[in-house]
C-alpha cells in the first residue's frame, strides 16, 4: 500500500490524492442522499486545491475558523464562506468588511452581544447585511450560548442590529452528542419562528460523527466536517475510517537504533505535534503493529520496539498521525502523490493563519 | 509588568527584548566565570537577530538541530555551527558539504557507523575534514551510544574514516542527570586519549540544569542551552527562572464567557501547542493565579475560572507558554517589544525547518 520513497527527504507529509478525492466523494454522496448541505472545514487541508475539489464535488461552500484562512480561500476563488468564530477588534472587523465585499456569501457566528456590537458597527454602512449564526453550546463546552432561550434572545438581537441578518443556529457538538443537538436546536428554531424570524440554517459538524450526520429528522440542514478529507489515526481508532482511507502519512527516517528495544526517527513534535486526542502514543507506525511512538522531542521520535521489530538506521517508515489537521499547520509544503506515484509539491496555502 | 496592548491583533507572541538580552548576558557571565564555553541552541528563538546577540555576548558559536536551521543562520552571518543530529541521506549530505564550504567551523554528531559512512563519503574530497562528535546517551534515552566503551569505539572509527575528524563527545542529559554525564565522559575521554586520540571537546546541555552547568570539575568544556534566552513556564515551575525572566508571552483575547466558570480565549494549540512538559494546563495566565487553561482546540483555549476571576469579552490576557521553543515554530512572525514599549516585527527566520 505504501511505496518506499527514497526520493523524499524526511520528515515529510505525503497526501495521496486519489484517497483524498475518494473521501471527498464518499461523504458528499452521503450528504446528498440525505439532503444535507455539506460545508467542509478547510482547517484540515488548508489548501485551495482541496477546497475547490470539495466545491466541485457538491459542497455548498466552506467553513473557516480565522479571517486569514478565509482571505486565502477567497484569493483562490472560493466565494461562499462561513467563519465559525466570534470576531472581535477593529483590525479583524475591517478585514471582515473587505472580505464581504469580494465574496458572494460570507457569514460568521456569534455567541454574545459584545461580538454583535462590533459586527454591527463594521457592517451598518455595508450594501448587504452580514449573515450571523448563533453559536450554541450543545454539550461541547467550548463557545456558545448555553440554552435555547439564550439562543433565541441572541437571534432576536441579531435581527435588531443594523447591518446584520440572522443566519440560523450553529453548533460544534461533543463527540457522540448529536442527540443533544436535536433537542436544543428544535426549541431554538421554534422560538425564533414564533417571533416571526425565519431560521435559514441549522448547522452541525464534526468528522467523528459524520456517518450519523443525517439522523436528525430534518432539523439539521448543514454539516461541517474537516478531518474526513484526509482522515487520521484518531478517526481510525474510532472506526470512522480504515487505514486505507487515510490520505495523509508522514515519512520519517530511522536515524539511530541505540538499543534492541529503542529506535529513533527524525519525526518529532515539529511535524507530528504532541496532540494525543485521547490516544496512547504519537502516531500509528504502518507495518509495525507492536511498535509504539512513546515520546517526542522537537526533532526526535522515540520508538519502543516490539519483540519482532527490527529497525535499521537509514530505513524509512510511514506514520499515520494522531491528528492530521495540526500536522498540516506545521508545514509550508507537503507532497501530493498522484495515482501513478508521481509526486508534486502541495503548498499549504493557509498554514499558520492565526488571525 | 505587562502593558495592555490593544494595538496587537491576537493571538500573538511578544518578545521583550530587554529581558531576552538580560537572560543572554546573565548565563554568558555564569559560563565565562566558570571557564565554560557556551554554544546556545537556536531552536528556541530561531532568529538570526538573537543568535548574533548571543555571539556578541561571548558565545563560541551556535547549536542547530537541522541543516535547514544552520543554512538560515549561515545566511545571516553565523560561521561556527554544531548540528547536533545524525545526518543521513544524499540530499542532506550534499547540503552539509555546501554548508561546510561557506562556514568557518562546522561540526556534527553521530552515534552509529551508518551515519559515519555517509559523512565520510560526502567529505572525503573536502579541503578540510568534517569535525564529528560522538553523541552519548548518559540517561536521556534518546540518541547516543550506550556505554563509554561504545563511545571510544565510535571515536576511533571517526578517526579512521577519510574526510572526518574526531571532535569530542556530546550528550543531552536527562534533566537532573549531569552527575551521570561526568562518569560517562571521563571514562570515554580517558579511553580515546589512551588510544592517542585528542578529545577537543566535551559538550553537555539543557536549560533546566543550566545553573549547575559548571559543576563538572572541568570535564565538560562546552554547554548548549536553548530555552534560557526567553525562558518559559516549564523553567519557572522548576525554579530555573522567575516570571520576570520570561521574555516571551502570548497575548490573547477573551472571545466568549459562556458561563461564570468558563472563558474562551483565541489562543489554541495553533499558538500554545499541546506540549505539557509534565505540567497541568496549557500555560500560565498572568495575573490570574486561580485560572487554568484546561483544554485547547486549534483556535480556542478553554479557561476554567477561579472563584475570583472575572473575564470580559474583548479583554486581552497574557500567557506564559509551557514550552517557548515550540511556540516560535508555529509563527512566521512575532512582536519584538523594545525597552520603551515600541513594537517591531520579529521574523522567525528558521521556523519550520524540518530537514
Amino acid at each position: 500500500m505504501f511505496r518506499s520513497l527514497v526520493e523524499v527527504d524526511t520528515p515529510a507529509l505525503i497526501i495521496r490524492e486519489e484517497v483524498a478525492h475518494r473521501n471527498i466523494d464518499r461523504f458528499q454522496k452521503h450528504c446528498d442522499y440525505n439532503s444535507l448541505k455539506l460545508r467542509p472545514h478547510v482547517k484540515t487541508h488548508k489548501c485551495v486545491h482541496f477546497a475547490k475539489a470539495q466545491i466541485a464535488a457538491g459542497a455548498v461552500g466552506i467553513t473557516c475558523q480565522k479571517i486569514g484562512e478565509a482571505e486565502v480561500m477567497a484569493d483562490g476563488g472560493i466565494d461562499d464562506i462561513l467563519i465559525a468564530y466570534n470576531i472581535l477588534g477593529d483590525d479583524k472587523l475591517g478585514r471582515l468588511r473587505s472580505l464581504a465585499e469580494r465574496t458572494k456569501a460570507l457569514s460568521v457566528v456569534a455567541d454574545n452581544d459584545v461580538v454583535l456590537g462590533g459586527l454591527s458597527r463594521a457592517f451598518e454602512t455595508a450594501s448587504q447585511p452580514l449573515k450571523v449564526l448563533v453559536e450554541c453550546d450543545t454539550g461541547g463546552r467550548r463557545c456558545g450560548v448555553q440554552t435555547p432561550r439564550g439562543a433565541i434572545a441572541l437571534a432576536r438581537s441579531i435581527s435588531a442590529h443594523p447591518g446584520l441578518g440572522f443566519g440560523g443556529f450553529m453548533t460544534y457538538p461533543a463527540i457522540g452528542g448529536q442527540r443533544d443537538v436535536l433537542g436544543f436546536m428544535k426549541r431554538a428554531r421554534a422560538g425564533v419562528e414564533e417571533c416571526g424570524i425565519a431560521c435559514p440554517e441549522v448547522s452541525s459538524g464534526g468528522s467523528p460523527d459524520m456517518w450519523h450526520a443525517h439522523t436528525h429528522d430534518g432539523t439539521v440542514t448543514e454539516y461541517r466536517a474537516g478531518t474526513y478529507v484526509f482522515n487520521d489515526r484518531s478517526l481510525m481508532e474510532r472506526a470512522t475510517c480504515s487505514l486505507e482511507d487515510c490520505a495523509g502519512r508522514i515519512v520519517a527516517t530511522v536515524v539511530s537504533v541505540p538499543s534492541e528495544s529503542r529506535a529513533i526517527i527524525d519525526a518529532g513534535s515539529k511535524i507530528l505535534t504532541t496532540d494525543l486526542l485521547g490516544l496512547a502514543g504519537f502516531g500509528h507506525l504502518v507495518g509495525h503493529p507492536q511498535a509504539r511512538i512513546t515520546d517526542l522531542s522537537e526533532e526526535h521520535g522515540i520508538v519502543q520496539c516490539g519483540p519482532e521489530d527490527r529497525f535499521e538506521v537509514g530505513e524509512q517508515v510511514n506514520i499515520i498521525p494522531n491528528h492530521i489537521c495540526v500536522v498540516t499547520n506545521m508545514l509550508d509544503h507537503a507532497w501530493l502523490e498522484r495515482k501513478g506515484g508521481e509526486m508534486s509539491v502541495l503548498t499549504i496555502d493557509a498554514r499558520g493563519k492565526l488571525t
